[in-house]
């Protein structure tokens, strides 16, 4: 594990922040230790998963609760668990890296499992009471439980706190009675645990309870038919006047939705880590075929067509890897701190997290847009084949559309992230405003016209984030100081902020990993991280140009118009030019040498 | 029906071709004649259809075979079958109308109707000797007889010539042999006859065969079991020793590769008509939902984050509609005036379909890339419930997704139709030369500072289309000069050269539709075709930069470089801004007012 850094980036202050290759983790420092638990997840998912995955298919909901049970033996449902309560206690990267591995091919598992670790245990780690912890923790960090959470209503999606199911207190016999409907319940089929939600009085904000299964009232719909993700048990769960005890409540009255949004924060950068493995799994599969497949008497590997795509995918994957680990680590670091702060390391969990509430949010998006593409690519290397329920691109296709729909929509995090950016600014913990009346101020100033020394690799491409990071800056100061708090109606405005902001985060991400590699093993070792990074930027730089172009024309004119697109020229042009093309062949021959995803 | 026009337009040649709004066919010029057969589809999916859907997804192919034999009574199996052979003889827009209107919610149906009317019929009206056409045609056209078509095999997909089924010739019996296995066969668990390609001797191209179900030697593999369309019966074909008469060879020996190229042409061009009408209805259903649905307490549809979605979802199928019914016409007339000339009907039809070749190519990939992204956006607009199989995104989600392999992938068409283009203009049937050196030189003279007059409507639009056309012929221009024949293996670089050759037909064809309804119903009646074509111009210009920037990065440098990024920044200018955000935003309130797809 890496040590604590001297001085540790906050969340969100990558936008104004240019970090060194040192100071930021990568995937090539996790430690024997973590690699030995990544491990064991990817032998237990080649082993007992993969040969059965058509039982998942065919809803057997037992199967998928067996795989949860012996998941639990290895010690997998208990990874964040303290050890005093029967878990592993292992830090917060390594949850992140066991969500990884144990998504497999399809990530139809990964609901199942997110359900139960995530939402359905964390709640009591974060907010339980020492009874509360003491009585079901161990039970869930061993599998001898298992936990679901109760918070979609059929009238509360996006918005959370809306939902109408009561919680009443009953005098008589000092319990709570709850009423009401929950909908999109993952595991209900056989948790034994419900987190659930509910409203006491009219209280502005929903409080949350622990409900065993089997408490009278509680009743199941039938199993939901879902376009994917089949391996989960998804229900929808009744209450009609479900006693429960008054030691049942969670957290405080009437903070419930906090609960709720800080399991959010986590369940989005976990699902950014659940996706990788099956995002380099589909490669990997998507590369096997390529190579074999013969059309036009070649392979199809050596078109340059699907050159492209392997390059594109594997690039993606390599970029979503590099920037979710980046985060998780300082979300752990962040955690330690506190802890060595003082704080009790229930509180130390909570905040360490909820300030990296901006990546998660980022980081959500970026997975789940990843998964999508590379899963979408996959099934076209495969051609008609990709589209037969016998090859396993179909159901990768089927199930990470959710990961655009869960946790948030993307849209309600696109907007969310950049939402929560401005707050920070506004309640002083990020100071935006200098670094943006800088680059208000450079707008007007004449370029430099020095011939910049681009001999190091990736010297351009670290020059070039910190322009988008102005890019940003340039569009989103704009936008505040035209539309001020109102700036919440432009939704368009924010998406199109957020794809700045996501593109920004994660080439950085990437480039400093090369960068890290490159000092730490040399230019051999770094040779395709280097490829990749030049890549991902070229394709942000081109995504990061059409967000800002859209909103500049969405929201100004005339000449300040003018003064933002040269602005945006210039914050997004290459001095020298790289050749996609070229670069794409190269990282394909890679993958297609390999035989696999390699990087 | 329109007049012949005096000077009619050649496939490829919009490229170097301005046309006026009075040269092209729009959907308002359909006659009271065609949208009757339109209405009649619309009814009998909605009636006979609609209600069952479901039991396409039980894979009830009975179902299927029903709802095709009452299409047949209906007359619809025949449109394009002249009244001779006991068809209806309509012309080739209006049997697009009725693939159009087939389509209903989510194309389940189209393949199957593709199928039989498509290459299962048409081979035999194109190709098939007198006899062959008396026996055959009133069958199928009637829906006595369900037909079907045999070219991919296992090892052959895109590589459509080469199959390793085999027809032997037996002296004996005058008779041909046909042995070998032949896959994905649509309408396969029902079909009475057809077609198969097969190679004689060492043939360097198949040939085509007439085969009848129940002839001894043919047997069939279980269902596929697909990602979508499983209105569809899909199996594989086996032929072992399968004697069928001398007779049954369709058109002549080695003759069966051009008949199978020749069908995929009007499959390409009428699955782009098949994907419109799932657009307007999915479209419509998440106008329905956005409107119902209630977070934060407004319904979703006053979120521009929605209203975003439901404006771009209409508007690309607008476009989509626009050009797709443009060269359905063009074909339609092209076929006339070779008839008119003396050419027999069957030679026309060919002719005038193949003329086109390139539009078809480019109206597949955009049709199935709107429908894809209809779906796709409609699926989000639901949320969680969109992922649910109890509402209809799940299934168009499913549905639209073969529509980007099958017809040949969209890499293939893409491919396919710059490489096209640019065989016209070798064989001098195209003059992109003269024009393309004009660009050439313009590109170095100094640019024209005349205020230009923009005060009608879509005037810049159309100045925008002429320059994008401009961008084109720069950039394959420059890569044909570059690399020759040797073009082939820049696979990447005729992509980026496609995308923006799509982006500019079905851009213009959107402009040009616009302005007829203004000079036609006047500035009311055109006021959101307008907007629909100001917006779809803008979001193509931005496709077309992306993809002009990525190949002018991949093949050249320097200089040169830095004159086609100048050249491309010119010809993709506009003079006076539009704002997408407000034109989007307008669109999307006339949909939530109608509550409808309107356009």
């Amino acid at each position: 594990m890496e040590t604590l850094v001297k001085n540790p980036i906050k969340g969100g202050e990558f936008v104004i922040r240019s970090q060194s290759w040192e100071e930021i983790f990568t995937p090539e420092d996790f430690t024997e230790e973590q690699l030995m638990m990544a491990n064991a997840c990817t032998e237990f998912i080649e082993k007992e998963v993969a040969p059965q995955r058509h039982k998942f298919e065919e809803k057997d909901y037992d199967f998928t609760l067996q795989i949860m049970k012996k998941l639990g033996e290895l010690g997998m449902l208990g990874i964040s668990v303290p050890e005093e309560y029967g878990g592993l206690g292992m830090g917060f990267n390594t949850s992140m890296l066991v969500c990884d591995r144990i998504s497999g091919i399809s990530g139809s598992l990964s609901t199942a499992y997110g359900a139960h670790t995530g939402i359905g245990t964390l709640p009591i780690l974060l907010y339980g009471t020492e009874e509360q912890k003491k009585k079901y923790l161990p039970k869930l960090a061993t599998g001898e439980w298992m936990g679901a959470y109760c918070l979609t209503e059929p009238g509360a999606g996006s918005d959370a706190n809306s939902g109408k199911t009561k919680a009443v207190w009953n005098k008589t016999d000092n319990t709570w009675s709850i009423t009401g409907q929950k909908m999109w319940i993952s595991n209900a089929g056989f948790a034994d645990l419900f987190i659930v939600f509910a409203r006491i009085e009219d209280d502005k904000y929903i409080t949350g309870f622990i409900v065993e299964r089997g408490t009278p009232g509680m009743s199941f719909g039938e199993e939901e038919n879902k376009l994917g993700i089949r391996a989960s048990s998804t229900r929808q769960v009744f209450f009609n006047d479900c006693k429960i005890p008054a030691e049942n409540m969670l957290g405080e009255r009437g903070g419930g939705f906090k609960i709720a949004m800080n399991a959010l924060n986590v369940g989005r950068i976990k699902l950014a880590a659940a996706v990788l493995d099956s995002c380099r799994r589909v490669t990997t599969l998507a590369v096997k075929y390529a190579n074999e497949r013969v059309q036009f008497g070649v392979p199809i590997s050596s078109f340059g067509a699907i050159q492209q795509k392997l390059a594109d995918m594997a690039t993606r994957t390599f970029a979503s890897e590099s920037a979710t680990y980046r985060a998780g680590q300082d979300i752990e670091e962040n955690i330690a701190r506190l802890e060595a702060s003082g704080m009790n390391p229930q509180e130390a969990k909570l905040k360490g997290v909820e300030e990296f509430a901006i990546e998660c949010a980022l980081l959500k998006v970026h997975g789940s847009e990843t998964g999508s593409f590379v899963a979408d690519e996959g099934l076209q290397i495969y051609g008609g084949m990709g589209y037969s329920a016998d090859t396993p691109m179909e159901a990768a296709y089927r199930d990470i559309r959710i990961a655009r729909i869960y946790e948030g929509t993307n849209e309600i995090n696109r907007m969310l992230s950049v939402g929560m950016l401005l707050k920070k600014a506004i309640k002083g913990q990020l100071d935006l405003m200098t670094p943006a009346m800088k680059v208000a101020s450079e707008l007007m100033a004449i370029p430099s016209f020095d011939a910049p020394d681009y001999s190091k690799p990736l010297t351009q491409e670290m020059e070039i984030i910190d322009n988008l990071k102005k890019a940003f800056l340039m569009v989103a100061g704009k936008a505040v100081e035209k539309f001020g708090m109102q700036i919440e109606d432009q939704q368009e405005i924010l998406i199109n902020a957020a794809d700045i902001l996501i593109e920004t985060y994660v080439a950085e991400s990437t480039v400093l990993r090369a960068l890290k590699t490159l000092h730490r093993n040399g230019e051999d070792a770094a040779r395709y991280q280097i490829l990749m990074a030049q890549l991902y930027t070229f394709l942000a730089v081109e995504k990061v140009q059409k967000a800002a172009r859209e909103a500049i024309y969405s929201f100004t004119e005339g000449d300040e118009q003018r003064i933002l697109l040269m602005g945006l020229k210039r914050f997004t042009k290459y001095q020298q030019p790289v050749n996609p093309k070229n670069i794409r062949r190269h990282i394909a021959s890679k993958l297609i040498e390999e035989g696999r995803y390699c990087f």
